[in-house]
Parts: structure tokens; sequence; C-alpha cells
């Protein structure tokens, strides 16, 4: 891997947790500092770091860094023991308000909570704020590591279930499902990565993916790190391409999905699902079994989150509409589980997506 | 109408081209002074002055520069006679070459060199440049005003063939096929324009229409000019507003239409004709008959104009995406006429939009 590292955590227990500012990419390369929960929050919140994966691990390093202030001068004394907890836990409940969409965020934070109620109920009585620190770092680290190995799965997965194409076939994804999005080699992404690790030359055609441009901004700069062949087109032109036969599939990640298989992904996901269908081209999601929520029945259940109308109307900068433009600016979208031909995870793939399919693979 | 016009011709014979420069708006309004045929294919080349029957109306103001420099110092002289002639088919020659999609342009350079031909084979021995010129001006001014009738029929035919849908209903349309498009109230806004005249008040729903924005940069802002209620959305957002189901049908403009009602227009629309047919919405067309392209039997022989890569890499004055980055830009697609529900016309509507029913309305 030739590009800087998504995020990680720099040093121990008192250490800090550094993130590659995808909101400067890709004209800079800026690596940023977060020493604080409220800095990781504003970092989920303004999108330095985004992806569902990505928010989760960030998210769980960010409880860590809630015990920094005790760290730095009570590390061992029994009395912080309690405040310690209580900061840890608050830390939860505050960086679950950054965004509201992907699960992976609140998985992330509730196996963080499970690591707290744990060292808790096996402490008999007070314990060291060192050694809870410690306790959650593992647990932060752990995810993080399971996230890499996960992304490594659902790219051979999915090179497996991909193995039928011709080598040169193209490949239409949006946003970024990729290293960036994730603490490994992405999830649409890993699947292309894998194919071409097998010499198929995939061709990616990436989605500009509006408002925010995660496709031309961070999926072409990742891909050229990578020397995969693609080209960017606008949002409005993926018809076009399917139209033309360029593309053999379409392929994205998920932000949540239902017990399902509705998927949450960002805004434009389901414009392309209904175009795939149309155009008789198949139609993956490739996401971790932790972007599932399987307490809900279905995708209109998922809470969508409504970005600002700037992010539309003065685009870098610059107005790019009337001033007082009413605007429409959901981050996300929901694509049903009919028109989703397999759901890639790390466990296997589920095909054809029903409620069943889904709940034999996902469910423990 | 509050805004500036779109387009006109100040002065006599000898006067010029005023044009309101879209790649201005919407934050400044300028209106420019085009002296030379250059200025004017300039102005159409980088769309300054964009729409099909505009940059028609255009090209044929552009004619009538091109006998300006004998205007002003010979314009009775028999001798130049010959010269005025080949000034004004080279100009109709050069402006040819602005833009290849819109076939208005060609169809209003046509009708110049009609007139010049005319007045070439009723001058028994050398006319006078100034006679040339009155002429083609006349000719120029007769199809902006034979536009601006043609809309305001359009309006009224649209508006009539929307008539059972309530008050309130949504709409969505893509790029600007409104008064800054035609000479007159344009073809698709114009249905809408009709439709508020009515009482109906009609939401629009405006796709940005990248790379350009001129959903959001033209569309919002005449939709603003006119008091109509509009919603400015990420081109990527069109499906998910179908499926709301907050708009009643689609309707855009046409840059050009052939004999079996396949319709080149705007990147983009081709997705959102298989997005309403996905969501049973009408998808309709509005364009005068000087839109149609009779000596075509078929979409995919519409010439499609590609556009310069940087205006998806480096939108807004701001680089978007990697150097190097390769890049699909064509500036238009092309819908089967078998996804329009009716084109219409300054003439009537043509529904169901068939080789016959296109022959029956457009043919004289």
């Amino acid at each position: 891997m030739t590009q800087p590292e998504t995020l990680r955590w720099v040093g121990q227990t008192d250490g800090h947790l550094e993130l590659l500012d995808q909101t400067c990419l890709p004209t800079q390369v800026v690596e940023i500092e977060c020493l604080t929960v409220q800095e990781v929050w504003e970092a989920i919140r303004v999108l330095r770091v985004r992806g569902a994966p990505a928010i989760g691990i960030a998210a769980a390093y960010g409880v860590c860094l809630s015990l920094r202030p005790i760290l730095e001068t009570d590390p061992d004394s029994p009395q912080r023991w309690q405040s310690a907890m209580e900061l840890a836990i608050k830390a939860c409940d505050h960086l679950a308000t950054s965004r509201p969409t992907a699960v992976n965020l609140f998985w992330a934070l509730q196996r963080m909570r499970d690591a707290i109620t744990e060292i808790q109920s096996t402490t008999t009585a007070c314990g060291s704020s060192r050694d809870l620190a410690q306790r959650l770092l593992r647990e932060a680290c752990t995810i993080h590591e399971e996230d890499r190995q996960q992304c490594a799965s659902i790219g051979r997965h999915g090179a497996q279930l991909l193995d039928d194409l011709p080598a040169g076939s193209g490949f239409l994804t949006h946003c970024n499902a990729g290293a960036l999005a994730t603490g490994g080699d992405g999830t649409a992404l890993a699947v292309l990565y894998a194919l071409a690790a097998q010499g198929k030359r995939p061709h990616v055609f990436a989605d500009e993916t509006r408002p925010l441009l995660q496709g031309a901004r961070l999926t072409m700069w990742e891909l050229a790190q990578r020397n995969i062949d693609a080209t960017l087109l606008c949002d409005s032109m993926a018809a076009q391409v399917m139209r033309e036969g360029r593309v053999r599939a379409v392929i994205t990640g998920a932000d949540r999905i239902t017990n399902g298989g509705d998927t949450a992904n960002k805004i434009g996901t389901y414009g392309l699902a209904v175009l795939a269908r149309a155009h008789s081209l198949p139609f993956y999601i490739a996401a971790p079994t932790s972007t599932f929520d399987l307490t809900l029945d279905s995708g209109d259940d998922i809470p969508i989150e409504q970005r600002p109308a700037a992010e539309i109307t003065t685009s870098f900068g610059c107005r790019t509409a009337p001033e007082k433009a009413q605007v429409y600016n959901p981050a996300f979208d929901v694509t049903p589980a009919e028109l989703i031909t397999a759901i890639i995870t790390e466990r296997g793939i589920i095909q054809p997506v029903t409620r069943e399919s889904v709940s034999q693979l996902v469910a423990d």
C-alpha cells in the first residue's frame, strides 16, 4: 500500500489518533492529530474521516481519547476510577451523535461500551484508569484489525463471485468504498483490488458523487495510487456508460443494511441500482457484517442524514446557485433488497438477498 | 418578464448582438456585446449563450454581423456585393462549427443560407450590401420572433396536456430549458410557466446538472425571477425524489430529435427517462419543431459533443480530481423514443412517439 493510512493510533494508551484529512484530497495529503473526543467527533461530522467502517474505527479510538486527561495526571488513582468510567461512557454517547446513518459507528461504540461493562463487572472494587484505558485501546485496535481482515475477505469473496468476467471488464462504482473508507483495503474497491491482483485488469468507472465529490476526489486518487485504470464521470453519465456496454457490473459499499437486505448508501446508489436493473447489469453491495442492522425490518426505518444546503449551493467556496435557493440534500438513499443482486461480506456472499439469506449469514 | 433578455439585436443593420453572459449567472448579471462573427462563435462555444433554440437565434444574428465591416465603409458599392455574399456564407460555415449536437443551430443557419440564395436569385445584377444586410437581419429577427411564439404555443399545448394534474404538483427538470435557452419563455419551463399562469402552482425540482450546473445556476435563477417554487437537487438525487412520490412528471428540453423521436438532450436525460419509466412517471420532451432532424433514422446517428475534461476535474475553479485523471464528458445523451411519453411542440402533442406520429406533425 503506497498511500498514507486512513487512520492510525499513535503511541500507547496515552497516545492519539492520526487521520488522513480527506477534505484536503486530492490536492493535499494532510494528516491531522486528534487529541480529544471532540476533535474526533468533528472529524467524523465534517467528513475528514468518512466511510462506514472507518468512522466506526475512528469513534472507537475516540473513546480511548476520553481518558487522556486522567492518564496525564492520575492514571493509577482509584479515586478517579469512577470518573474515568463516566468519561468513557460520555464519549460513547457523544460520538454517537456525530452522524446518524452508518450503523458501524453505533456498532463500534457498542463494542466499546461492552468493554467498559466487562471491565466494570470483573473489577471487584475500584480499578485503575490505566487498566480501563488499556482495555479500551485493545478493543479499538481489535476493531481496527478485524476490519482490515474483513476487507481482505470481502475482496477474496467478491473476486471469486466475479471470476467469470473477462479481464479488462468495466465496473461502475459510486462514492468511495475503498481503503479511505475502511481500516483496510476497502469494501467495493477491495473486490476490484483483488481482481487486479489476479491480473484481471478491472477498469473502474467512478461517479464523481456530488455534492462532496468523494468519487472524484477520493476514489480517483486512491485508484491512481494503486495504478488501477479508472475513468471519472459525472453521476448523470452512469446510465449512458451502462447503455454503451462499458460496464459489466455496479459495485458500491453500504452504510446500513436491514435484516431484509435493504441498503442505505451514498445518495445516488438507489438510482444506480434501478439503472443497473434496466440495463440487465448485476448490482453488488460490498460491506462487512458490522454494517448490518438486524433490528430493522425495512429500509424505510433507516434514519437518513440531511446535510447542509451550502454543500450544493456554494460548492468549493464558489456560489453555484442563487441566494435563498431551496435545496434537497439527503446524504444517503435506500436501495431495496430486490434490486441487489448479491451482498458481498467477509463471511461470504448473500445471494439472493432475502430475509432468510441475510439471517443465515449474518445472525450469530 | 422581469429578467434581462437572453439575447437581442441592438440597432439597425449595422447594429450588434447583445447577450446575457450565462457563464456569469447566478452571481452576476452581465450583458455582453458581440460585434463580430467570431465573438458569437466563441459565445456559443463556451456557453455564454446556450440552449438549442437560443444558439440557433444567436447564430442567425451572428451571420448579420459578418457584413458590419462592409456596412461601415461601402454599404452601397456594387463592387462589394460579391464579397458581402461570400462573407455571409463564410459566417454560416464558421458558426456551424461552434457546437455539433443541437440541430437548431444548423436549421437557423440554413434559413440564413436560403435567404442569401433567395436574394442572390432575385437580384439581377449586383445588389447592395445594405440590401443583403437588411434581408439577413429580417430573417434573423423572424427566426427570433417565431421562436418567441413557438415557446408560447409549447406552453399552451403542454399545460393542456398536464391539465389533469392537481395544483401544487411536482415536476422534475434537468439542465435549463427555459427563457435562458430560447428567444421566448422556454420549452420545458414554458409549460410550467403556463401552468403557473393558470394558478396551478407547479413545484419544480431542478437537477443541478453537472458538470456546468445549468440547473443550479440558470434554472434556479430563472425560476426565482418568476416566483416559481423550486427545489434544487444533485443529479444523483432524482431517483430518490421520484421514489418519494414528490414529482408527477419529468419534463426536459431537447437538442435534436430524430424522425423516430429519439431525442438528444443534456447528459443525464436518458437516465432520467429510464428512472421515470421505473417509477411509472410520464417523461415529456418539450421542443419546437426546428429541433427535429428528419434526416436521421436513429438516435445513434446524432453526433454527441465531447467537452473538455477540465469541466469535471477542475470544477468551480478548484481542482476536484487528481492530475491526469481520465475523464468521460459527453455533453449529451440520447433517449430512445420508447421511453418518451410525449413530445410537446408548438404544433401540438406527439403521443405516442413513433415514426408515424412524428412525421404527421413535423413533416411539412
